[in-house]
């Protein structure tokens, strides 16, 4: 087995208000439930339980990622480490679907239609149309990124592409530099990532989830492969039974 | 009168445990009471409906100024706006006063003694103890300062030198690109950088207080200098009534 020379954290933030709603999100910039809140305290004790202590944060431009983390870093006493932000990290864009009814859609579209713009590799939704309520077109935080990468909608392969610059020219140097890093983003901008550093095949990574408020530590060795295959929850219990729980998503 | 080229807004943290128990904090890393988060909550209304909105923001390492901006930002929709901390935004440190109650502190020393510790340009309080219970000698988050620059007390003077050169290297870089600047920080560190803006003399320095919670806007010209000295509150009226309350602290 090889030596760990890296410590790598993954955070997905804890419950929104449309996680809770049952609505898509994308980039649509909620915030988070009180049960999400308690979640993101909670996963700053495992933290600080497990003796992981960030040196460094890396989060998305979303509310819920960055709330999750300041929780999290105020229940582990690290509130005061340096803060980095990309869109990079943002949730996956989910086009024409933001801000629908989960269950709603898998009634009006079928089974096949919704796990395929759930969870195939390279089929995104239908672009959001740029007058819609829920396009971040006129959001002043995107303002200064060009047009033609502003996503109107991403497949999880479309996250993978614009989230792994962000890895190798932001995240790595913070690890090289012998730094603990913690990145607190979403569901399907950490299943890119996971799939990246574990070499998960674009068919298996459909079914790959990850839990919310459970920090997941990579420890990897000097070119930045995993020593344990898949990393380990902080808490391996609450995971599995949450991983469980994400698989039922949009069904009564 | 010169034209603004720059914005900066200071905003000085909101009532912390230690503010309402009357007692010298300094570098001891203390909270807002609930009464500290619905000032740090109305800053950011003030903010959004002076339509003013940060680019940028720079805090202390402290966790009262931290989440002072936090809770501002997020109150006018800028919690993804980039942040910067730094020590060099710290309080001052208050020396062997931290932890101690002011009012006893007054009664014990004597007007004169008091006065001097809390206003006086260039006498520090006497150094705090390293195995002093509110030593931050063995604080993580200051474990990469050289001990020869980690303050054991300060007065004014020392916290304008160890402030100018954050100013010079990363605040003022970031208006020079044109970004409208939030210093999130505290009494004596905004205090420190007010003189040098407004070029208050050593004297008169101590009779200038910044109230908690109120964003103090300063427009710039090119070379630096207020085009309105002294800036202007986003509500002057609640900051003349503060800056009256605060000179009588300590008093019964």
């Amino acid at each position: 087995m090889a030596d760990t020379a890296y410590k790598l954290v993954l955070l997905r933030h804890g419950e929104s208000d449309w996680n809770r709603k049952g609505l898509f999100t994308g980039w649509v910039d909620v915030d988070l439930t009180d049960t999400g809140e308690k979640e993101a305290a909670r996963g700053g004790q495992l933290l600080t339980d497990a003796g992981v202590l960030p040196d460094v944060l890396h989060t998305s431009l979303q509310r819920r990622a960055i709330r999750t983390a300041q929780i999290a870093l105020d229940a582990a006493d690290r509130h005061w480490i340096p803060v980095r932000r990309s869109w990079r990290l943002n949730e996956r864009h989910y086009g024409a679907l933001q801000g629908k009814d989960k269950a709603a859609t898998l009634a009006e579209f079928g089974e096949e239609q919704f796990m395929l713009w759930r969870r195939s590799y390279d089929t995104p939704p239908p672009p959001l149309a740029d007058d819609d309520t829920y396009s971040q077109v006129h959001d002043p935080r995107y303002a200064g990124l060009p047009d033609e990468i502003r996503p109107r909608t991403e497949c999880l392969q479309d996250v993978v592409t614009r989230m792994l610059p962000y890895w190798y020219d932001a995240i790595v140097p913070d690890l090289e530099a012998g730094r603990t890093v913690l990145v607190a983003a979403h569901g399907n901008s950490l299943r890119a990532l996971v799939k990246h550093l574990d070499g998960v095949s674009d068919e298996a990574i459909a079914g790959l989830n990850i839990p919310t408020g459970i920090p997941l530590l990579y420890e990897l060795d000097t070119d930045l492969h995993p020593v344990t295959p898949g990393g380990r929850y902080l808490d391996p219990e609450a995971a599995a039974a949450a991983i469980e729980a994400v698989k039922n998503q949009g069904r009564k």
